[in-house]
């Protein structure tokens, strides 16, 4: 895709400074970019790299003085950052923009497949399975029977949807992130063996909703494990069975969920956190990489770190001498010394 | 699947009290039950809900004693839970019970394949791979070359396993998960450099294990990784190569065991928890989630916690002090003053 | 593959004291060799299984002395250890030496494949990928377009490369790893949601890597997150968006580098531990297992430990008195508790 600084500016209502026939064919930041590159300038503190940059096209903010000659074409814009996403988003929309249908695949008779969507070789979409329009199934991924899938979603290649398992819409899953394996439920039995307990409930992942790599999302026991709208999940996460995640509420990578637990709205959730089963965590909770989440947490809007997780701050307090605790032991040993000491003198 | 009151207590040995011809076509939580659905009750605690709910059916015990009127038709059973258990199995049975091989897939010539099987469109059987009978590999699952799996064994859309491994009876694994991945060796050289150490051994997974969705089992270096009966494997496990699994243990998501680690029998182990390598855990051991175990276990049957990790009790007592560490060195500041103006008192 | 302990001793240059026409097909660790199976014993600690073994070949050191009768042929070489990896590396190689295109596959027509590839069948190569000489794609792999893939590379069964990333030459990587999967950014928005921001980046993964089995490496926001020559990454490792691995280091299993961290060369880096963003580690540094880093380490060639971590000296000894805070608090309230007495008898 080759644009001119001319038909760029056209897109941004912005204008030119310089060459306005000068073409770019990517996206770069501004301190890697070769020529033939579009970057932006948002930030005074690396102006440095306006002098220096090999791009064809900057975008710079209207009121940002230059105090330097340069040499790629300028586009004045209100406001850089925000154009340059616009941009962005264009390219990865056109990047991304696949339909028709790639053989072989594998769509069940009883199945149902919306308009303008893209499914990709060795897909296979499973028996009254119901895919929306303007969906994207990548090449190798697995819609389980009766699964339910709305419109605008992307699920890379190697997804695997279990049967009965549903997506809204503008839901976005990467590669080899499973949705509705079976929860990880058995029944002790008096030989020491368990039996499996039946997982006959699903998973529902609500709309704009957006999902790592190699994630694991469990169905239900019975009833729902429920994503709600606007969540995003990082890689290789676990939720258990039945766990509940509210609206908006972000989770970063490797952390778990065990069965039932429910995270309340807009909460902010580090990596390799673990949250125990059947508690619940305020909406607005921010909760420290690492940390171990024992217990149910009621105040709302609280930072949290540790495992076991305390407040934020009396956790950095408590980490902070335990690096002392040589000193502080050796403390206590010269006040027993001197005690004793003090102790015989006294006695004498 | 439509099924009467009056049939499913012929199925429970069960008797009915009100509508015997009232139908059901789904099984539900009490408190979620919409009408057409089959519910239980077996906890006296959740006795409201009995009265509220919207299920058409529900299973009760024989001598639950009920005190308000109730709308749904009853089922009297000696164990309701036990009873509803009987259901969901035989509802997951029926709807996991695929045979058939689908197209196009991929079965090598010299592999052999055993009756009533299913093979999903886009699975891979490799050379002289053997699958026993009533045995299910889902879409897009690999099998390698020379693996030996067994009878009634389920293994979701996407499970690879390599070369050479062998599964037993009964085994099931979820989506994504990896056995006989190489194991994690290399010999470092003089120039900083590694390199590979070749991996020649298998997994063998024996009878009634389960393994959830993308956990890796590493094939040995030589010799056999391997998962004795009756373990339960959670998700986003890693077993690394030689490593081995005592019969009946269960292991909980994201816990990692390095390479030639043994664990007991019976073992409950939590998630998160890291183990090394070359140690070994004695049966019974119960390790809570976040452990790390850095030396073998010897005593059977004890709780272990903390990374380090001692004794539960131990660790639990070390717990609160941490937290209350910024109190501790606040006593100590003040013994230390109060000593000293003693001293200087004796002093003077 | 059957062969005399006369080939093998000519293969290794070595000599045959017993029965030269002794043949084998499988290697094996000495203390669980069967016959027909070649097996090698270099530490002397372990002498007493040669009188043991049922291996039929056994290769030893030249000056290994015998005290015992033995069974098995023994071919005598200057470094058993040493000439044993060479033959499980032929072995292996054997072993591993697939090619030819199987199908189904889907390879599109503007994709360019090397000479002497594997090909599995479901296997998926994009719009103006290329692929290298000598590379296996196994089964039911995703080579997404524009990919760049070199020499003599092994993509196992199930791996997914997004589009527009780059591997060099005799790069492994082990099954359901993802390469290139999105970066996880997102604005936040004033009412509570967040916006995707495009990732329009890409992954580059240079000579000599091996990446272990279900891997997240995400791709830059823009650029490349980068893995330099010779890094082994193990299974289950979270690596983020604009990440730099530096040459030759190795990181164990289901750790964690959040977005733009840098990791310097020939460090050596634990299971689970996990690292925070925009933070850079020294060359050489060493990381212990289930340690978090929350700063950049500036020391090359140092030993870390704990979360937050330390030296690791430092941290051990901290530990040490962690598990004694029960005893030690005791001791701090016998101290007040005399000193207070202390203090009356002089008031008094």
């Amino acid at each position: 895709m080759q644009l001119t600084a001319h038909q760029i500016a056209l897109l941004l209502n912005g204008t030119v400074e310089g060459n306005p026939d000068v073409s770019v064919n990517q996206l770069a930041k501004i301190e890697e970019a070769l020529p033939g590159s579009l970057s932006f300038l948002a930030n005074p503190k690396y102006e440095q790299f306006l002098y220096q940059t090999q791009a064809s096209i900057v975008i710079l903010n209207e009121d940002f003085v230059i105090s330097q000659p340069v040499n790629p074409t300028l586009i004045r814009v209100k406001d850089a950052y925000s154009a340059f996403s616009v941009l962005l988003d264009k390219y990865n929309t056109i990047k991304l923009n696949k339909t028709g249908i790639e053989q072989p695949s594998f769509i069940h008779p009883s199945a149902s497949v919306g308009e303008n969507v893209y499914i990709g070789a060795f897909a296979y979409i499973g028996a009254n399975a119901v895919i929306g329009n303007n969906t994207r199934i990548y090449p190798q991924t697995y819609v389980g029977d009766n699964v339910k899938i709305g419109d605008d979603c992307t699920l890379f290649s190697g997804v695997k949807v279990y049967a009965d398992c549903e997506l809204h819409n503008r839901v976005i899953i990467h590669s080899s992130t499973v949705i509705g394996s079976d929860g990880f439920g058995f029944a002790p039995q008096k030989d020491g063996s368990y039996t499996k307990i039946s997982q006959i409930g699903n998973v529902i992942i609500e709309n704009d909703v957006e999902i790592g790599a190699n994630t694991c999302i469990d169905r239900a026991t019975m009833g729902s494990t429920i994503i709600r709208s606007g969540v995003k999940l990082d890689n290789l996460l676990q939720l258990a069975h039945n766990v509940e995640v509210g609206k908006n509420t972000v989770i970063a990578s490797q952390t778990g969920v065990s069965g039932s637990a429910k995270i309340g709205e807009n909460c902010i959730i580090g990596g390799q956190v673990g949250i125990v089963g059947h508690i619940s965590i305020a909406k607005g909770s921010q909760i420290q990489a690492k940390s171990g989440i024992g217990r149910s947490i009621e105040d709302e809007g609280k930072k949290w770190a540790g495992a076991p997780a305390t407040s934020f701050g009396n956790n950095m307090r408590a980490q902070v001498i335990f690096q002392r605790l040589p000193e502080l032991e050796k403390t206590i040993e010269d006040l027993r010394a001197k005690l004793e000491s003090l102790t015989k003198a006294e006695n004498q």
